[in-house]
């Protein structure tokens, strides 16, 4: 298969990618995600509807006509307040005060672009169950996870020590991890780009 | 903590511990598992059964006391069938043509044994929709994942390749993988053997 284009700078969706096999080029989407997210919220649109319009934009950012372009989002909430990525540690911890003891979800939104046009949508909502746990947990985690734990929503990585705060994960892991890959196979399959 | 033995030659499970910052030690178990399923399958016992039945002996089998051992067995189910792990390309061809298109399990047990008693168990068995395909389908599959999938029982492995075998996974991934990793942490937490 040839053209397809990872609309993304996000290391988790690569790795995703390569490990199913799939060759893909990456090129960074240059939309400011806060003001999008800001009229997203303005408009009265759901986490749901803000994740697929952000995912929507990064995709349509890419100048690469006859190209398949992916664009992805992913939105942590918690009931109906959405959380963007903690900026700090300090921020990590209130986070994670703010997760304990309560259920969220990953809200993974996907887009395919291809000439200017949106021709696929998927959205999966894995729900996480986090145990309750005490300041000093909270704190012995973020001392051994380190920075690392910044570039994800929810301040953790169940594909590593992440796992460690949770009961139960409920919902497609690859959504978990920030990019739903099953429909984005059946579209590059049904398309023609994939030899399985 | 200390103490925890992973009573499995799995690199998948010690991975699966590894990521998770659980520090481990590995002895392998000498069970014939081959002998103990044909008398598990003679005494009526379902596969949920055997899996449990396989997970203590292993864990058993390891002469360490005082310290907390760690067994697991994971086994394929198609509707009553049990699968073994494939042991040629060719069995692993024609395990896909019977798993292609239908909807098997797979069924992981964890049991814990300390001074010679079984202390926990755990069973967990997600649900896996294979997605329908050609026999070109799968043999190009087969050709790019090499001889590593007969290390699987589905000759597949969701976390490389073989994610393109699934229409969708139902269930815990780790147990998909082979260790069902949260309740084995939340035993552990419990005994005081880790800081969070």
């Amino acid at each position: 298969m040839t053209g397809l284009i990872l609309a993304s700078g996000s290391a988790i969706r690569a790795r995703i990618l390569t490990a199913a096999g799939i060759p893909f080029e990456i090129m960074r989407p240059g939309v400011d995600e806060d003001v999008l997210k800001r009229e997203a919220a303005a408009a009265g649109q759901t986490i749901e509807e803000t994740a697929s319009l952000l995912a929507d934009a990064k995709a349509l950012d890419i100048n690469a006509p006859g190209r398949v372009i992916l664009g992805s989002d992913q939105i942590l909430a918690l009931g109906d307040r959405a959380f963007d990525k903690p900026q700090s540690s300090a921020e990590a911890r209130e986070r994670l005060k703010s997760l304990q003891g309560r259920e969220h979800r990953l809200v993974n939104a996907v887009s395919i672009v291809q000439n200017r046009a949106v021709v696929f949508r998927h959205l999966e909502t894995p729900r996480l169950f986090m145990r309750p746990m005490t300041d000093a947990e909270i704190d012995a985690y973020l001392d051994e996870a380190g920075d690392e734990i910044l570039s994800s929503v929810g301040a953790y990585q169940v594909e590593a020590l992440g796992s460690r705060l949770f009961d139960r994960i409920e919902g497609d892991y690859f959504a978990v991890l920030g990019l739903s890959l099953m429909p984005v196979l059946g579209y590059l399959r049904r398309e023609g780009m994939l030899a399985y």
